[in-house]
């Protein structure tokens, strides 16, 4: 009898430190895991690809499925004042912080069914599987499904107290603002500052979650040790020419809101890959006014996405666009106004942490690659709070935000996995 | 008693011709017909400026209200099997073919009040004008208001039978297909073909409409003769890209269908211009998805809008967009598609009619200048059957197509007083 197979038979018993991740690792269901994702894939589905952005009908039956999973793994899901949803599995010292793991499962406009969902299931699966093993830990395990990731980590930012009663008036991609998706999902928005959490309430936050860019599948690395998640800046560009006729008006006479966006969206690109280096820019989102084929257009509304994991970086690319702004205003007789809408900061993984990751996939046979998260994750939110990690797993051609995202069977139950072991050596 | 006034008494009496346009000139109430475009106004008006795009709500109102001017006029209005509406005064030979006058009253989204109501109303005028002022014509004279015209000149296509069943579902602007929309404005579908005129069946067509580029208005001239009107022509060009996640996708990995768009609009811009001449073209429409700010654009459908007087310079130019498509897919890894929407011939103007307006401008003592339209219009189609000449008065600032549209009362008068004594002169 190995000492696993002794704490499992003796989860009544006071706790002994269980061993490091070199000890023969635990194995979560994968056939269980990979069930429900793709059970989960018809919930939001449309031509265009997986809807369910949140506070829309579909992400409300996404978080039904959801909680139905909590409750079937015996972790008694309750909601917090935003709406985001906890499930405990005791540990044996309920006076300790708990380990905090989970993602979230609303998506993208025309989406995939990995990001998200991938690292929630998983995080219920890890905790289904301790419990069926009777692996007892002593910490307490939290599992959580944020609300609204994709909007802009809503759910994580209202756990950190970062939402302030102004910001609840924000208009979400389903259109509902802030304030009336809480009250469709079942939180009370009356008492959101309930859901904040301090600095020692959580011992760490570990999420899984699929990679969205091509660098393990690419390289065939099967683990990715996130060392850091990029500082992201949005803004908002509002372009404002003149409505005029689009036969009648000569060439020399236009101020034209539509090429002046474009002239900017080809600048934009231009300048930041001038430089060598992973910082990214995009113009993902645009539109016109009157948006009309015989009228030149009046009023363009563009976003800008910038990233990069160095600040500097972010504040002098941040300044290049805002000249270009003003080049391009003057050559085009329109007139730029930018507004930021997001600026979060790049957060560090803990080393620790990232020991547990690294050593879990170690001890399960896995490769591994240390790199950053260029994509936005809850867990840049909750670093700020507590020592935070992230695993990933590679996404089929690097593609994600689209109905093409994919991410094989065989990798997510590694990376549930590796989140399983983590979870054991964090909570020991 | 000079001609004229023996003419208004003694309607009754066998026609005598009437003089050339050097005789004093006929005068219509501008007052009155201010006053309806003052009164129309209010018709579509929304804060983006006036929305009466065909067969919408806004549509059938002031629809009902130039019925109405009908009716007051005496004009016994009727509608064609596609929703024209048409009224006549009747001359003294009623085997002659009628002198067509009118425009259209619909408009684009966000668009102005004279685009289309001042010819359309000056037209009821005119009429009016004629009746109370007892001047009995010989040949009848019809009064006609085109349904959607900003939509792709509808009514005058089917007046010339160049609408096939295949059409009628094309989608208008205002959601409803061609085949609903006709409908809606009291027509039958079904007989959609009656609606065609033939070779002869009207002596010539006389539009009034604001001239839509600044030309007149910088130069201080009253009145535009018009030689022609352009040739147009429309394209959709739809270009797939890949979506993937804007913060973990490396700026080389990109498939971005927004920065082609983007690129796509700045080359049109740049070789339109490269060569001097009165040639333009727009983009003026662009619809990207999933149009969000943090994924990679996957699609974009933007339209071109090219213009002008030379065939041979739009299937230049056509050609020559066609080869900066096939670059930029190329070098951004998407794929255009260029779809033909709409391809109209330049219109010339006749050379009889454009003579009796400039004599009537002449008459009033107005400057005038002759200029192509760069806008279409339905005399374009008209011209197809019958000889054809237009009207232009100064637009403000050349600005159509937009709220800020404006031309001045006395403008108005006097086109209204120019098409008046045109018409008389062409019905003798």
């Amino acid at each position: 009898m190995n000492r696993r197979q002794f704490l499992r038979q003796s989860a009544a018993l006071p706790l002994l430190p269980l061993a490091g991740a070199a000890d023969p690792p635990l194995r979560v269901d994968g056939g269980r895991l990979n069930g429900w994702l793709a059970a989960f894939d018809a919930i939001g589905r449309t031509p265009g690809g997986i809807n369910r952005v949140a506070y829309s009908a579909a992400d409300l039956a996404g978080r039904a499925f959801t909680l139905d999973l909590f409750t079937q793994a015996g972790l008694a899901p309750r909601l917090d004042a935003v709406g985001n949803i906890y499930g405990r599995l005791e540990g044996s010292d309920s006076s300790l912080a708990p380990v905090l793991i989970g993602s979230h499962v609303d998506s993208v406009t025309d989406g995939g069914n990995f990001d998200g969902p991938v690292g929630s299931f998983a995080a219920i699966e890890v905790a289904r599987t301790l419990r069926e093993q009777h692996v007892r830990l002593r910490r307490p395990l939290d599992v959580v499904v944020w609300q609204n990731e994709e909007g802009g980590t809503w759910g994580s930012k209202f756990a950190i107290g970062e939402v302030t009663d102004a910001d609840l008036d924000a208009v979400a991609r389903s259109g509902k603002t802030i304030r009336e998706g809480i009250g469709l999902i079942g939180g009370d928005v009356s008492r959101y500052q309930s859901a904040a959490r301090s600095r020692g309430d959580i011992a760490c936050y570990i999420e899984l979650h699929i990679e969205q860019g091509g660098r393990l599948d690419r390289a065939g690395t099967q683990i990715g040790v996130v060392e850091g998640i990029v500082g992201i800046r949005w803004f908002e560009v509002t372009i404002t020419g003149l409505a005029n006729h689009a036969g009648a008006t000569a060439m020399d006479q236009r101020q034209d809101a539509m090429l002046a966006a474009a002239r900017f969206t080809v600048a934009v690109n231009d300048a930041i890959r001038s430089e060598t280096g992973p910082q990214v820019a995009t113009v993902g989102r645009l539109v016109a006014s009157p948006n009309t084929t015989n009228v030149i257009a009046s009023q363009v509304v563009l976003t800008v996405d910038l990233r990069d994991l160095r600040p500097d970086v972010l504040t002098r690319f941040y300044q290049r666009f805002e000249a270009l702004a003003r080049e391009i205003e003057s050559s085009t007789g329109t007139t730029f106004v930018l507004k930021g809408l997001v600026d979060s900061k790049p957060a560090l993984a803990d080393p620790q942490v990232m020991g547990w990751i690294g050593a879990s996939a170690e001890a399960l046979g896995l490769s591994t690659a240390r790199m950053p998260s260029g994509a936005g994750h809850d867990a840049q939110e909750i670093a700020r709070i507590a020592p935070m990690g992230m695993i990933f797993v590679p996404s089929v051609g690097g593609i994600s935000h689209s109905p093409r995202e994919y991410t094989r069977a065989e990798d997510i139950t590694n990376g549930a996995n590796v989140l399983l072991n983590a979870v054991v050596a964090a909570a020991r």
